[in-house]
Formats: C-alpha cells, structure tokens, sequence
C-alpha cells in the first residue's frame, strides 16, 4: 500500500476529507439496543459503545472479529538531556522483546485475539534534540506518518496504537502542549519513574523546546516537538478513519499523538475512544482536552498499547451483547 | 457433590475454617513481577490482580482455563408491595433466555471462554413477602446455601455468581442494611427503573421489613430479608473459598449476598474482587464496607453477573501479561 500524501500540506488535507460514521447503521443500531432484553441502559456504557462501533462498521449489528494491534518504535535525541529512568539502549532492547513475543502487548493481544506488529523507525537515527533543533525534517515526520499510514490492515475491524520509545514522554509532553496549550509543567510527568530532580530537569527541558520552535500549526509542532513512533501513530490513527476502522487509543503518548489530529481538523478522533486513564499524571487532562472517558482506569503507565489492548476486552463485551443477545420479542419476555 | 453443612450453623462453622492464600506462591509471584520487562509498577493494577490471583491458587504463574459463570434466579414474595419495574413472571421468562443463550450473560460468558450455567430456585414458589413474615425457614435458606455451594466445579478456575429475580434489589437493600447498617433510605435504590414514587414505596418496604425482623446474626438476616438467589449466591462464593476458586463480584445484589459471608466471618472474601462499580445508588457505599475497589466502573445495572463477566477479561490480562511476559534477563534487556 502507497500512502496518498506525500507532505504535511496533503496529510493535513486527508484529515479534513475524512469520512463520517454510517448514521442509518448507527440509527438501527439504537433501535436493536432499544428492543434487547434488558431494563434501558442496563448495561450503560456498553450500550453507548456498541452503537457508536456499529456506525463506524456500518451494520447495525457489528462483530469484532480482527483487531490489529500496531506498535511503534523510536529513538529521541532529546534523551542526551538526561529526561528518562532507562538508557536509549532499551529502545531497541524492547523491540526485541516484541518481536520474540516477551512484553506485556504481546500476552495482551493473544489475550485479546488481536494481530500484532512492531514496526522499529530509524532507531539507529534519532530525532534531533528538540532544545536545539527541529526533531525532525518534514520529509522525516511525512516518512513516519507514511509508515504508521500504511502499517494498517485495511480489513482490520479495531485498531489499537501503541509505543515505544526511551525519552518519549517527554516529547509527548511538548507536543500537547503546542496543541493543546498550557505550559510544559501541565504536560511533563514521571514516565518509567524518574525522581523529583529528574522531573524538574524534564519539565525544563520541555520548556525549553517549546521556547525554541514556534509551530504554526499541530503537524509542525509534531515534526518539531515529536518523534517518529508518534507520528506513525498519528499516521495510523489518520488511515484507521479513512477506511472506518474504529480505535483504542492507549495512554498518554498515544493520546497525545491523537491531539495532534484533533487539533489539525476538529473531529478527527470521533472514530476513538479512549481505552484507558494512564498514570502518567497529565493524561487525565489530555482526555478532558479530547473530550473522551476513559473505559479502564487500572493505573496502568507502560505504554505498548497495553491499556488499550486491555480495553478490547471491554469493547468485544459490548459488540457481543448487542449482536448476541435476543429481542424481548426474540425471547418471549415482558418488557416492563 | 453433597455440601458439607446441613444447618446455619454448620455454614458459619465452615466459613470460619476456610483457607487462606498460599503465601510462597504468593511471595514467588511478587518476586517473579519485579523480574518482568516493564518499568516496575507500570502494570498498575494488573500487577496486584496477578499476585493476588497467584497466592489463591498456588502458583507463582498461574493460569485462567475455566472460569465458570453461575446464575442463580428466585423469586420474591414481596413483589406483591409493588417494589418493581417488572412484574414477577419476568424471572421465569428471563430464565428460558438464559437458558436459550439469548441475555447479556450468555454472550459475555462465551466472549471471555466461561462455562455459564443458571439454576432456577423454586420460582413457583416465591419467598414470603418480608413485610409481613420471614422470607425463608432456615430449611428453606440451608436448601438455597446448598444449590450455590454444590454447583461450583471444583476443577473451576475463576468464579464469577450473577443473578435473575424480579424484587432482589429490595432483598438485596433489606440484607445490606441489616448487615451493614445504615437506614432503608442508604440502601434502597431504582433497581430496574422505578420511578420516584416507586422508590419511595421500596423504601418503605425495606423500612418495614428492617422493622419487623432483628436477625442476630448475618445468616439469619439472609433469612428473614434475603432470596433463594442471594442465599445460592453465597453458597457459592463460600464454596470457592473451600477449593481456593477467586471469585469476580457482581454489583448491588450479588455484593449484598457476599457482605453476608464477610459479615459473618470478617475475611470471608478475601478470595474476592470486585468486579464493577453498578448504577444501582448503593453500590459505592457497599463496595467501600467491603473494602472492595471496583475494576471497571461502567454504569452497569443489570445483574445476571454481567459486569463480574466482563472483568474476566481484566483479570485474564492481567495473568496473561504475569505469567506470560519474559525477565529482563530472558529478554536481554537492560533494567534500568
């Protein structure tokens, strides 16, 4: 597959051609919830879920029967600043672990039926050190996008991004606040679990890049700010609405991916729900931003995918209700 | 399979020599966590379920083959007071459902690989109104305890009780409050989806049942407020302690059956989580007397162990990622 953008001006032009859900599917879709038995809204938010599945599928009675899982790696220049728990080494080091089936999104999306694939980008290529140059080069965040674009199966029926990357929470920190506003004390947190020094020091260093580039717009500030398993995610992301493949975002690397699309075209994470509330501090407010509740709040922080490979689980239950089950007619009970 | 207890007093005897967890395999579960490639802690959640889970059933890296789903249906003789939605013959239709594969918990149990049964209580005969009588004999809640206790598997896994009975949140609110304390008001919520007058008869009816018994003691609460259903799902979940089977709980009525054990033997559920936060209003208050947090909080309100099924898929991640993940040393990967 050839991704249909070949700069940030195309990609941005995609977001704003985007396809909406199927509403006569989700209309049915409302009137099947409506007539299941159960007392309304027994099942709550599952309800809300299976509704809005079935009008991104297009079928008022969907199934979940291939979810891909899509794990992205890359290194970061900014780690040169002293900002991670864990050595740039580890990058590489966890892709093998992937690969060899041994992390913690490999035994979820068994767990979970979901297809996986690690896609490592340039790990031997950092980006440039955001408090002193642009991460990247257009012609390497449109690459990476191109790389996350083209990394979805088109007959997927779920999708969940997740990542790896040494240094990353920090350049996820950086970018939602170019999107999102607020200063880099909002957005920087403990990622793998630095202390309080090193805290100080990372949100410094985010200060610092946000002091240095002055994107215009949220691709820029992707490729100034980002890194390349971001921009892969927020590529896949892009091509999952483009084919109507609905998403898990995980936790708060992936979501602030995810911001960049929403604020590059307002609407273009209605195809996502949020599968988790990471205990990466900002997260929460990241969500809030995006407007999307989370369905698990475990106080997972690993990153991988692993709190949205998690929340696949959640979802299959909703579609399997809602397929499944029998109409009061169906079953021949009174309803109320 | 004959229950070992043929009184009251015989269950409380059995519920105060139940076992406890396995502490090595418990110890060789939290040592193998911290070898695990994640940062440590990054599984939030997932990493105290796995040792918990390991300690019950006695193995450092266990695994979940055979959950068991068991639904218990009764039926209420204080329906009469007109306490729901539904009228009574609504539990005989839902059973027929169940038994067709055709409700909510037919799909979940399938859609996390559990075995489902339901056992119907003597629906043709209802317990007594609590108004104006005892609901149960003490034969007649021994008999109910016994139908719970005997239809676990012993070769079972996991655990997860759910019910069906038209009137058991009014039971259920009548047992949480003699247990528990508290006032007919703190307990008694819509069930189903009473209206305002509604609630206000159900909690009178819940005032007056409170009134009229004095159990002294949490078994004979069971009795004189409870159902056959609430008094099968405790059999059940003390049952699972007697073979170290982890129980999921339901929301409001199968949390009301499981206050009665730990009200009668203070860590009678040990063995036990909590599977979600229910939409029924006294679900919070009853999960914190129990000292239970909620694994998914989800706005259910169903019943039929729907939101206990649904966190067999948390659990299973969680054991799936514990028991499944590669050491950094297996992976080669640096520790930080």
């Amino acid at each position: 597959m050839t991704a249909p953008f070949t700069d940030l001006s195309g990609f941005q032009d995609l977001l704003a051609e985007a396809p909406g859900p199927d509403t006569a599917a989700r209309a049915g879709a409302e009137a099947r919830n409506g007539q299941l038995t159960k007392p309304p809204g027994a099942l709550g938010r599952l309800e809300d879920l299976a509704i809005w599945y079935a009008g991104w599928r297009g079928t008022d009675r969907p199934e979940i029967n291939k979810p891909q899982v899509l794990v992205f790696a890359g290194n970061h220049g900014v780690c040169a600043q002293g900002v991670s728990a864990f050595p740039p080494e580890v990058t590489v080091q966890m892709v093998a672990n992937f690969e060899h089936g041994g992390a913690a999104i490999n035994q979820l999306s068994k767990a979970f039926g979901a297809e996986m694939a690690v896609h490592a980008i340039d790990l031997d290529t950092p980006t440039a050190d955001f408090t002193t140059a642009p991460a990247m080069s257009e012609a390497e965040v449109v690459s990476a996008l191109q790389t996350g674009w083209t990394a979805i199966d088109p007959d997927a029926d779920l999708l969940v991004t997740g990542e790896m990357g040494i240094g990353n929470t920090t350049a996820a920190a950086a970018v939602a606040a170019a999107c999102l506003g607020g200063t880099a004390a909002d957005w920087t947190g403990r990622g793998t679990g630095i202390d309080d020094a090193g805290l100080s020091r990372k949100t410094d260093v985010v200060a610092k890049g946000l002091a240095l580039h002055t994107p215009t717009d949220p691709l820029n500030a992707l490729r100034c700010l980002g890194g390349r398993e971001l921009a892969a995610m927020a590529g896949a992301i892009a091509a999952a609405r483009h084919h109507r493949i609905p998403v898990i975002l995980d936790g708060f690397i992936c979501s602030a991916a995810a911001s960049v699309l929403e604020t590059a075209q307002t609407g273009a994470l209605d195809h996502a729900v949020a599968g988790h509330l990471s205990a990466e501090g900002a997260h929460e407010r990241m969500l809030e931003a995006l407007g999307k509740e989370p369905l698990l709040r475990l106080g997972l922080r690993l990153g991988e995918g692993s709190g949205a490979a998690l929340a696949i689980g959640v979802l299959k239950g909703a579609i399997a209700c809602h397929s499944g089950m029998a109409t009061f007619a169906e079953a021949g009970v009174s309803d109320g």
